[in-house]
């Protein structure tokens, strides 16, 4: 048996391309004291591997040269020398861009598939799921009546987030690129306001004439030219919620919000969102949104992609839009 | 008797200049009912006026043309037809650049003249020292031991605010343009690290040489290039409190902070100070900042321009970095 991983060889200028990784296949080996193997069957593309292509840390180190990219992933223990895991066992860990993963047992978490999905475990019951939730309620503190304003609303964050807000009572704003994307907002999820930012010329125009009062919550997984519009626009007291920025991830210089002081204006604040925080409290959203998905009040969609060779055109989807809903690579095995 | 003002007719681009101005010199009318005759002693000059001659609100309107200039102003009331006011009392409020102001009298602050100089109630006993007061205390909440880092840190709002770090017991460091004004800031006001970035080409490189603990409170009067640098050495639950942006006042376009995303990295919030919002909790802040003033606590220095045809020169020291302390203009009377 052999494992194929794909080994970041060189830091990208602008998006990830092939020739940053190698692509390896190497025999499988038996698990050491205390190792467990585990074959991956999904692996998550999110938005944050971009980041820890780069040299540096930011809230996790960058990912070494020389080692497999990392990557949050499910699958099942299929041999084990530690005594919490045996086989047949799911779980999800940063398993990597990988289609078996050789890890100590202290970093897997156990998944149950009779409650949900495998696959759900990386997007909206796993760490997806769980900034959605605390980026908008622990950080935002949304009331009922606020208008909230969601980027990269159709994503699989953006969405959920607009999908609680609503369910708290909120008023209901989306940005997304693109027609589909908007349609499946407004009849599918039915966001009071939805905005194709590809095809509007003046966005800060149209969020005041959509946004008459203002944005009470801003929660923005995009950045640049977004973000600095959305910020022409505050309502008094306004939270904006800095989940990620996209838009900036493959630009060589980051673009910084030049509205920055409508913020003070606004009597706003400005914080952001990093799920690593939320782990101890992981339960309490896990459980809601359990709840909120078997009541029918959340809709989940998942965008799956099959074969490890995919990568890392995979990941490109989610900086050309090319995505709705939850990005996965999904792992053949014969 | 003749009034001596200047009147805003056209919008800066970039520094204003004389030609944004017109002077003008009206023979002083008799006050009607409910209104009072100030005359004006000093005009206050503060980065904040510079936006105001935008078109557009911020915090206020921006100044209509054809209008005399806001400015905080302070001076006696040399007529009177409010019930509130007699003639000799001496006053602060929005009186204008000129040298004389008729005003409704509701529009009026006493001022006691016997407790400090009249120009004190324009500096570190008025606005700007409620600015620094609350701006620290309030938003910021320093604790002992904690690092507070002030940009713009020899003018009036930023040598207030790091002696208050002072005062609360925590590490202060500044950064200024010049030796001068470093020197000030390290040998009478005893502040723990002072950059000149002047003199210094790598600031980010300086301030994790110097504050190794990172920044847990940033005071920013200036914004563009120095607030990018104080982002990138950010510690843990750090507040970046935003006052103004004076390097970026007479900009055509602001530049944003590229940096944002190390806020979200520290877990850390942005938020702003508008004056505005304290002034029914400005006696609190009034009696501590008089008490550190005669116990010795606080040096508070001034920097008086005579002569009301030096506007706007005197306005544009603020920018020039011309000023230490608060800067003023002071009418002169035959």
């Amino acid at each position: 048996m052999w494992n194929t991983s794909y080994v970041l060889v060189s830091r990208p200028l602008g998006l990830a391309t092939e020739a940053n990784f190698r692509r390896e296949e190497l025999p499988l080996a038996e698990p050491g004291e205390g190792e467990v193997l585990v074959r991956i069957d999904y692996i998550s593309l999110d938005p944050a591997m971009r980041g820890w292509m780069n040299a540096g840390t930011t809230y996790l180190p960058g990912v070494e040269l020389g080692v497999v990219m990392r990557a949050f992933a499910a699958g099942e223990v299929i041999s084990s020398r530690h005594q919490n895991w045996k086989v047949g066992q799911t779980v999800t860990g940063l398993l990597g861009v990988q289609t078996y993963a050789m890890v100590k047992g202290e970093l897997l978490t156990a998944v149950d598939t009779n409650l949900a999905p495998l696959s759900w475990y990386l997007g909206i019951l796993g760490m997806p799921g769980l900034t959605a939730y605390f980026g908008l309620l622990d950080k935002g503190n949304p009331k009922p009546g606020e208008t909230v304003l969601v980027s990269g609303a159709a994503g699989m964050v953006g969405s959920l987030v607009g999908q609680i807000a609503r369910i708290k009572g909120c008023r209901v704003a989306g940005i997304a690129g693109g027609e589909d994307k908007c349609a499946f907002l407004k009849n599918e999820l039915n966001w009071d306001e939805v905005i194709n930012y590809k095809s509007i010329s003046d966005l800060p125009a149209a969020l005041k004439e959509r946004l008459p009062n203002g944005i009470d919550i801003f929660f923005d997984n995009v950045g640049g030219n977004i973000l600095d519009a959305a910020l022409t626009n505050l309502a008094r007291g306004c939270r904006i919620i800095i989940c990620g920025a996209i838009s900036q991830y493959n630009q060589l210089t980051t673009q910084g919000p030049s509205n920055y002081m409508k913020i003070v204006t606004a009597r706003g604040t400005l914080t952001g969102v990093i799920v690593l925080d939320y782990f101890d409290k992981a339960a309490e959203a896990l459980n809601h949104l359990s709840r909120w998905l078997s009541e029918g009040k959340i809709i989940y969609n998942e965008h799956i992609i099959p074969g490890i060779d995919q990568f890392p055109f995979a990941l490109n989807l989610l900086f050309s839009g090319g995505n709705t809903g939850k990005l996965l690579l999904q792992n053949k095995f014969e």
